[in-house]
């Protein structure tokens, strides 16, 4: 790494671990691209090979975008140690097994009568999915260990908590967190309210404040302020004014329904940040009993053949990019990653919503868990702001997928299968009688067993 | 009060607050006349002035009993400044309401898939049940407040943890605790493991040394011990070896199948201590699916009908014994009421299990919370034992239930009734639909509400 | 309040309560002028009514200074009413007492061997000053309830911590922090070890990063970066490469010796912030058993009679102030309370260190104590960030101080003569016997009863 | 170890280290002989072979005394391991060093006028004998390991905090306590109080309830009840009434001045436990100015030279112990060892004061320290009773000591000779300035450096 005269940093080393799957890693890429104050180098590591060369062409193929503003070299490498020796940053982005397992984590529980939009973070879907992801992590964190102690560890994957979990309790001094954009949405929701019911023009960044407590998909939101003003009384009176469901409102169309959310906020009081997609997932089915109440508040359930589609799509699309000879614009991705990177490269400090160790910056939630709460980040430094204590009611609803959490790590570093169908038969969503749990744990391990290495 | 050279007292005051249903007044009359080193008087306030009437006559009766060590003096009143008003001791045993509301507690939920046993601790039947008590609590508080501040108050009543909550939080410097006979309960059965897998003598008291963590009626036993020998895989090998659920094994008459308690112990390696029948009602359905589950799990719903016949037998019996002109014997309850009064009055200093404020001895259960532990008992004072910390699964089965309770209380003293949903939702056995549960609220509500008076 | 197009704010309100000594209410005046951002009215409220008055005269023609950016209004007020209705920021810096008591404060104890350079932080002298600024405190905490509950209240006067703290204890909702600008001296120490050791160009603002812990003017940095370097081994080779006792290094006439500081910093390997006549009155006499040993480590104790010169000198100027008639030239203060205004009112969020009660921002010192640390200033919100835990060394010594600190303020709320002195005789100075303590005690109460109205 | 039907315990193996200077293994020896439930071996085992030879010689006479209850069998061993393998108990009380050693300890300090009474606790004397006897710890319970790892350490040795503490640094899951006779002292002038100010009876063993927080020879007890009455007043009423000093009082010969201790009671409320000698070392110098207030407190310095005579008496005793041949009576010792070991053997469950790791038994002392506090004592068990949160000026005063203390274990633990500067210097004692203390640091590790083995 070398600093420019601008405060900018040529010269800089990325490690990207994943990124097959293509999404995040254009993401990154065009983000990288546009960004003035950067360059350097970007090594592609990922088990597909194949997947990883052909990202190196497209990464590559960047330089001569019409809107370029910073010039990348990106090399597919065959190694962890290759990615990771010198590197500044380590961005990681994987998909823990593939979509056949998906497949099994998302639909498996459905005879059961437990639906999951999802199934990445949280429920039967998040822990098996985590059963497979924690071991990679783990390789992960002990190879930043050896090859990259110093660089900062951006995690993109999900079940986000669990993983950024697991690289600390693999390697306590790893300098990681979690990433992750849903937050970004419950501001513009906020913005939309200081525009439409204020009547104030669009607040310009940084001008709705917002005090983060939670974990990962599941972080509520307890004070929002505009210029100062308390802005979640002005959010009550959106959400009563504005029809969100009504299909001729173009803001339904933009926002989407947020049944869900806003049902929350009227119970509680406080605005869980995540889409309604990722929020029943972390509550008993109080919305998910059935495909009708589903459809009632008005979220989708994607089914994993829907995402093996997008993927194909994806990979053509990738083809295309690779094969295109014409010039053309790079668009910005709307993440955080590389604002985060010059954050710590000390370009701009600025707070960020992250997930890190609970070291008391939620007072009531156990030390030690992967929350998610606003921090500063400036020259290699990211210091939580306090968040303060959660709301009981609240409170009581996350703090028992922590411990959930809590018994999935120790059962992976511990390999305790029966430990970790405590965490299953535990987890909120799982209201099954004991015998179905057993009978769905069993299954869904064997479907994804290929993935699960510490099964005895 | 007044102390004897023989180191017992005499004079002694007791209030009796309740008793109207004659099972726990009878109880403490019986274990006080058999109570060599005590003797006073008792003054009983029940709403149901009558039924204190007649437990006059009866306690009276005692006297001429044919083993009767103490002769005690028991007088009806008619307020509860009367009945405090110099009280050494309080007894409260109440029926929060009548079997008309308990009926719905327990029976109103049933038409959702929600069976309860009992009804009365914890999930929507405890809960309607605290609201109808704890303002009577509180009134309880208040009058012990003004008219008995330095009496020692030993509550019967269910739900245990909240009547004795609501004390404390209406009258801080309350000298207040809980009393449960259920761990008992689980040192019977570990007295059972000494004789038949250790073959050593049946042990004496205070042999079996056992910590305990919870709240009542979900107090778990993570040591046990027998002669310093741990009593935990000994418990173990006991419940692979005798069958407790075969009808002809005359231990499974004695200690009933306790299916329910041992699963839970295969699955968490502690002991929880109150039987099946409580147990389910503090987890999801996982053992209360319905009545076939309940069935094969080998425990009984019990019909508040039945409780309602027993309740009338209890009242012939009561003619009976005011009208009957035989000396009769008298029989110890097992109740350990008498024993802690004399630990309080310094004349035998002793552990029992108890429920009292959170202010440390579990660790990770919150400060304030009522929970149960050993505590020493010696002259005006209760000292808890340090309990440590619960085992996280088990913890986190604990501290749900832990914050529906504080919520429930909040919701009292505020007198918010939604607030009071917020509780009935988050109950573990509420994994009906949202639509389904605010019905059940509305409705058991409705049924109860001559009993809630702090309903807007 | 009136936000402009620019950002900015116009017909700001501000109280000021104090400033009669005029150094720190020129100093703000001069800053208010200078910021073109903010614009508005100042109210002066002193108990010197002349003093407020001569500032009006002087804050008013500032308007008229060569190079002036904005306009404020200055109007002398005769009530904390006047002062504060309709309020938006509160300043305090006011002297409690006259130099006469703080005569008494700094010198009385010199007859026993204790040698105080500054005495109104801590010590004995510390500790009778509170005396007689917490009764002030509380009244100003009970005006800004009454009349400006929302306003920010910024407090200049020492001691700090105690003040502050008074006037959370007084009205807990209160928006109140002090601000010290001895932190910035640190920073600039370690700018220096950038540029003369590391050979680096003088940091922009911000390129230093530090992380503050403990309480006003005995704050410690454990962690200072300078674009992401560890500066602790810098600052640690700095001081041993630069000699700053030699006097003809021009260095040690602009840093000072701080042979204390540095003598902190080789024991315990952290950075003490503030200078060494502050240092040395927190610790036991390592520094100040008599005059000699306080020359020898190059720090001097300021005679009262020497401040009583200077006030004069300032007063005269004051008269030379109101009545010139030339144009001229103001500088900035090097204060941060405009910068602080400008976060707290969204136009540049920022990090400042401030003292506010400890919510958990210093994981080893007490709850509610008021704790140094970095907080975020952002629209109408300040944000501790987590500063960890202190070094053990190093808390031991601070949760010394603060437990007296805590002491004061019990014995202020409650009147309690007694327990003023268990503070006193537990201030880490008190090493003389206890008669001495005692005597000295009831001197320095005697020679400032005056203004000590709770005493019986 | 074998049962025996009456309850009682046969074939006990403890193993005793140290006992060279006579005084606590004579103690222990006539209180096993005379204990009927109880017999079995004792294995001596010291670093002057000689002393444990003669040492078994005495046991072993023991047989023969008058009133002998039970028969041990003392056997003198060579090594650790033989004393320690399949030992029940591990009585350790050492001399760690010669007394030449504690003369240094005792007396280097007076030339810089810090007066010592004992030296062996806390302060310059207490922190170098614990650079000698933590080392020692360390060896001890790395053989607990290795031999006898279910055995129960119980410690006499002093600096009993220290030593205790080390045990378990070195071997966390010893099951060692520290063992204290000086709050049965207390215990003794509450009774005083009871007969002399309520008129009542001496009190029978028990009847006294007192409540015990801080650490070893600094501890207070803030809770004191006779039959439920307050005893705290009662003391109080006492020591004004009662002339402690008037030599002609016998009372004053029976307890002595305790001027200190009332003292402290006068300020604080609570009282403190340990004798005036030990006391005032845990404080600056209040009560040490110089011999002439030493005196004017009624408490005296011990000259080592009087030890030294004093060791050489029980020498001269052991001799004609050992080779005395008509028969004698023993005597009880008033210590509560053999007791406690009955109640761990399950014989008699008790509450006894005791030194352990706080677990959260103090609230406001920092985890892991050791304190002492009440604890019951069952069958292999020992649980403390919450003995909740300390005064916080008397708190202040522990804390601090509890910090050096734990800055003293590190220092050891990790060879640092600053470090251990850092705790020296922060000792309450060391108020001397920064060159003193570090000349007489270095003046009494130097004369005792035989027996620092880790010194650099």
């Amino acid at each position: 790494m070398r600093r420019l005269d601008d405060g900018g940093v040529a010269d800089l080393n990325i490690a990207y671990i994943g990124g097959g799957s293509r999404g995040w890693a254009w993401k990154l890429m065009a983000d990288l691209a546009l960004e003035p104050q950067l360059c350097g180098t970007v090594r592609l590591y990922d088990i597909d090979r194949e997947a990883a060369r052909r990202n190196e062409l497209i990464g590559n193929k960047h330089a001569s975008a019409a809107n370029v503003k910073s010039v990348w070299r990106y090399t597919a490498v065959d190694t962890l140690e290759q990615a990771l020796t010198g590197a500044d940053f380590v961005v990681i982005s994987i998909l823990p097994g593939t979509f056949d397992e998906m497949e099994s984590d998302v639909h498996a529980p459905e005879k059961y009568g437990i639906y999951q939009p999802v199934g990445d973070s949280t429920g039967p879907g998040g822990i098996i999915r985590a059963f497979r992801a924690i071991p990679m992590f783990i390789e992960f964190a002990q190879a930043v260990k050896a090859f990259a102690p110093d660089a900062w560890v951006i995690n993109y994957t999900n079940p986000m908590s669990l993983c950024t979990r697991a690289m600390y309790e693999a390697f306590p001094q790893i300098k990681a967190f979690g990433c992750c954009h849903e937050v970004t949405g419950i501001k513009a929701l906020l913005c939309l309210a200081v525009t439409n019911i204020l009547g104030e023009d669009f607040p310009a960044d940084g001008e709705v404040e917002i005090n983060v407590q939670g974990i990962n998909h599941f972080t509520w939101v307890d004070k929002a302020a505009y210029k100062g003003a308390d802005l979640l009384p002005v959010y009550g009176r959106m959400i009563e004014e504005i029809d969100f469901r009504d299909p001729a409102n173009p803001l339904s169309k933009q926002f989407g329904a947020n049944a869900v959310k806003f049902d929350l906020f009227r119970r509680y009081g406080v605005i869980a940040a995540a889409g309604d997609r990722h929020l029943v997932e972390f509550l008993p089915p109080w919305y998910r009993k059935n495909p009708e109440e589903v459809a009632r508040w008005g979220y989708s359930l994607t089914a994993v053949a829907d995402r093996k589609k997008g993927l194909a799509k994806r990979l053509e699309k990738s083809d295309a990019l690779a094969s295109q000879t014409e010039p053309y614009q790079l668009g910005f991705s709307g993440e955080q990653g590389v604002q985060q990177m010059k954050a710590l490269l000390g370009i701009e400090p600025r707070v960020f919503n992250v997930n890190i160790p609970n070291s008391g910056q939620i007072a009531n939630l156990p030390l030690g868990a992967v929350v998610e709460t606003n921090a500063r980040f400036s020259h290699n430094s990211v210091v939580p702001l306090q968040a303060g204590a959660m709301k009981r009611e609240v409170q009581s609803l996350v703090a028992h997928v922590v411990s959930v959490q809590e018994t999935v790590i120790e059962a992976v570093f511990t390999a305790d299968k029966e430990l970790g169908f405590n965490a299953f038969l535990n987890d909120p969503q799982m209201v099954i009688g004991l015998d179905d749990a057993r009978a769905l744990y069993e299954e869904m391990i064997t479907n994804t067993k290929a993935y699960i290495p510490w099964l005895p």
